[in-house]
């Protein structure tokens, strides 16, 4: 059952590592946006990309959800002491990925060939694919002004009041001829529980990526437990968006292409809620604290599409 | 007495070191050599100017002659794991200044302004200027091909055979505004123990430069000491093009431009032949391996200027 995997950060990261445990490497495609990224000191970031390349490679820290486990941060006080920017939290062995795939970038590779590349080092055995080489920079509409993602999210904190999420560049971009030919070629389509303004909708917006899915069996997992994120800003960002902070609100804006709808067993009582948008629905614990965590709710996912056929 | 120090690496480092515990700090101006300076990796790296940098600012690797002392490679170790290059061995605190003089440069500052805002944040007190902001690579044309410097020197360790060096883009170069009035206003020249063919002369290549030096009382202090270098490939090149490695065929390079010479106490039969050239010499212990000799050095390079009027 070959099934493609939509990604943000975390969340994303941690389901690829449990669908990793149980697919075969070449039965497993993790397409993973790349709104987040953004240029730092002249070094190209894919702050989602890293994160499911080192969950993949076993190198994630798991403290911190970001970076490499272990890592040290000389580099970062040395640029602190020369009064650079210190904002974004660089790691030295985390630096090391952005130098070189900025080096590989500038040698004329695609985004695609140079995270190929670095997973290939790293020993990543699924594909994990940026879903467009473009650049599509996700803008957020705040209080504070239109702020580049990185700005509003890190730098300050997720703080002002979001009135829109923007992707500025979207029209112009498309999806990789390899992101097609995954979506193509899937048996089943899963959206890890990634917050949908900002990991999940930026590749759904990709030119021709909603009617590919909605031709497939596909499930969604829902980022939103018992009224709260599990991590990150996507709950404040529905309050502020006026939207209905709960796995149903969730499930409304995936509706049209999934046909299956995963959510934790704490919500249990939004079932009927979720089922009367036409979703095939089951609840599991969806928490990923532990591998075990991981790859139980890789299953459930596994199980729903399979019993969708 | 206002002086200025030609400097390439790490003698005209430790020289200029030995200068600073004797002059106040507005009365002494370091002209450095940017021949060596390369972009790896994205990163605009300026071996020359970061050795006299780290050197002041009491940070230098004292056992390697490169880098900041105690630093750490964590980063390099991730690029080895990804494949990358690692024959520059960046370290993790050396790679923020590259890090954060590539982001100045990119901002629109000049070489100069960067290298400014760099001492400023590290507490050096003298002027540190780039002899050009001018990318002025210089080339070893060897055995083995026309290599850039680095590739030649840090790569392949100095080992093909030179047939020559040369200067590509000097003729479209000028030296800094900075650079032109700190010559102006100088008392006094010190050409550090540096490479006369890939530290000191690629200054002295700049359009007016050898003109202004003329013009000023001027004194130079041999890099090679009984028929050696103290550091680094000058003895090995002096040889490979025919020269005599010795300080009178470092003396004859110089002699239309300066008015003293300083060499090592062990090279003192030697004097007879330098003064034919119509050269004041000094002989003096020119090893600096302690501060003690540094500053010594530094106070007899003062006083053979002082002795010239």
């Amino acid at each position: 059952m070959k099934i493609v995997l939509l990604a943000g950060g975390v969340g994303g990261a941690k389901l690829a590592f449990g669908l990793s445990k149980i697919l075969p490497p070449k039965d497993l495609t993790v397409v993973v946006n790349v709104g987040d990224d953004f240029t730092h000191l002249g070094l190209r970031i894919c702050p989602d990309l890293d994160t499911v390349t080192y969950t993949l490679a076993g190198l994630d820290n798991r403290e911190t959800g970001w970076g490499v486990a272990g890592d040290t941060f000389q580099a970062l006080g040395a640029l602190n002491k020369l009064d650079g920017p210190t904002w974004f939290r660089l790691g030295d062995r985390d630096l090391a990925t952005h130098l070189w795939r900025t080096a590989l970038l500038a040698q004329g590779l695609r985004l695609t060939e140079a995270t190929s590349r670095i997973c290939e080092a790293l020993g990543v055995g699924p594909a994990v694919l940026p879903a467009t080489d473009a650049a599509v920079p996700t803008r957020v509409v705040t209080d504070a002004g239109e702020l580049d993602f990185q700005d509003y999210f890190v730098r300050r904190r997720c703080e002002p009041r979001v009135h829109r999420i923007v992707f500025r560049a979207i029209e112009a971009a498309a999806p990789t001829a390899e992101v097609l030919a995954a979506f193509q070629g899937a048996d089943g389509i899963v959206f890890a529980p990634s917050n949908p303004f900002v990991s999940i909708e930026p590749v759904l917006a990709l030119a021709g990526v909603r009617e590919l899915i909605a031709r497939k069996p596909a499930v969604a997992v829902s980022p939103i437990v018992g009224g709260e994120a599990i991590k990150g800003p996507a709950a404040k960002i529905m309050r502020e968006l006026g939207l209905d902070v709960s796995p149903v609100g969730v499930a409304k804006r995936y509706a049209d292409i999934i046909d299956g709808f995963l959510m934790d067993d704490v919500d249990a009582a939004l079932a009927p809620a979720v089922q009367a948008l036409g979703l095939e629905v089951r609840t599991a614990q969806s928490i990923m604290r532990t591998d075990a965590d991981r790859e139980s709710l890789a299953r459930e996912c596994l199980d729903l599409l399979a019993g969708l056929t």
